[in-house]
């Protein structure tokens, strides 16, 4: 059952290279850049969208979104008003940091201030291979169940915030706050997280704050170290 | 971007190779099997605890889970009424025949009717590692959104029957029927689709009845190959 872990292992040390490649890039144009992860349809690309009509007119945005098929999530991004990439992966099950590499070469990272990738909609495979971004952030939502930190714990371990996506939903299906909440504190003690709807707009200025401080704060980072 | 590929290829065909092994252990038995994918949340166990809690006292129901971590649904299904063997497949993302093989050594086929396998939560690469179970189901959700079965193809195009659940909250979410129903239609015309809410019971009786339908037409197949 174990045949594949000494390819895999390979595979990702390969991989952990080229993220650092991509985060020296990122680095050297200033921008700030964050890695968006979820099952499918919990809500990335409602969040991305939500993000960049809210912060559009106040910083530089583009959007590299991944998909198995389709371009539907860059295009939803780019009405929204960024500069958006779409990479479809094929079958492949995740993004990863040669797949973004390429697609960085597509974007003028010099005119930007925040990039924000989306990853393929899976609670997996995504949290086993680094980019090089700054930040992981994971969206789960209410009707996917409170268990899901529980059962897929590598994805909610590795995350530097949550989302918690759906909230208008809560009234409607059986979900245990606490016991979520609970699972995620076990797993990734103190991680940052973010109740909200991207529907109702409930919570959303909290993440916004978020994503300003920390664009604001990786600036500063980068200014000190030179 | 492509240097997995041929790995990939020959531990399908292996795979292939042990799926159709745990086919004829299946057919030797007698045993009808499906094997239930979806991603994470869209109610793969609460559609199994239904189903188990409806027919376990017509038919012998065996349940196998494949889940990265917990025995949650496992659980859910023995509380339900039947026999059930819980997989961790540590990190995988998917079960394969080995693990089914495996589990299968820990279940008197002999003794059941119908075997359910639940796949791990994840919308991509289940669909790539047949099992040896003779109908493969897909649980879809009206919260995931109208765009899946574009965004997914593989998994949707590979399945005999696609169960739409949670029709209990289209109210509450934008969720374009037509839409949605279309994608399945074109990858994968004719295919059996059963609009339910496992949280009502809506629709459910559609679903049962193609079970026991198939568990007939299994045995009578069965009887008419020796």
């Amino acid at each position: 059952m174990t045949t594949r872990i000494p390819i895999v292992e390979k595979i990702l040390s390969a991989n952990d290279r080229l993220a650092l490649e991509n985060n020296l890039k990122f680095d050297a144009a200033g921008v700030f850049a964050i890695n968006i992860m979820a099952s499918p349809g919990a809500g990335k690309t409602s969040l991305i969208e939500q993000t960049i009509k809210a912060l559009g007119n106040r910083i530089r945005i583009g959007m590299i979104n991944g998909d198995i098929a389709t371009s539907f999530d860059a295009d939803r991004a780019s009405a929204a008003g960024a500069i958006a990439i779409q990479i479809n992966t094929g079958g492949d099950c995740h993004l990863d940091a040669v797949m973004l590499q390429s697609a960085l070469q597509q974007l003028e990272l010099d005119k930007l201030d925040l990039v924000i990738v989306e990853n393929v909609g899976n609670l997996v495979c995504p949290a086993e291979f680094k980019l090089g971004t700054h930040k992981n952030i994971l969206v789960a939502s209410i009707p996917e169940g409170d268990d899901k930190p529980y059962k897929y714990p590598g994805m909610y371990r590795g995350v530097d915030a949550v989302v918690i996506n759906k909230m208008d939903l809560l009234p409607y299906v059986s979900f245990r706050t606490d016991f979520f909440k609970n699972g995620i504190e076990t797993l990734n003690p103190g991680v940052e997280q973010f109740e909200l709807s991207c529907k109702t707009g409930e919570g959303l200025s909290k993440w916004l704050d978020w994503v300003l401080v920390n664009i604001e704060k990786h600036g500063q980072d980068q200014k000190s170290t030179y």
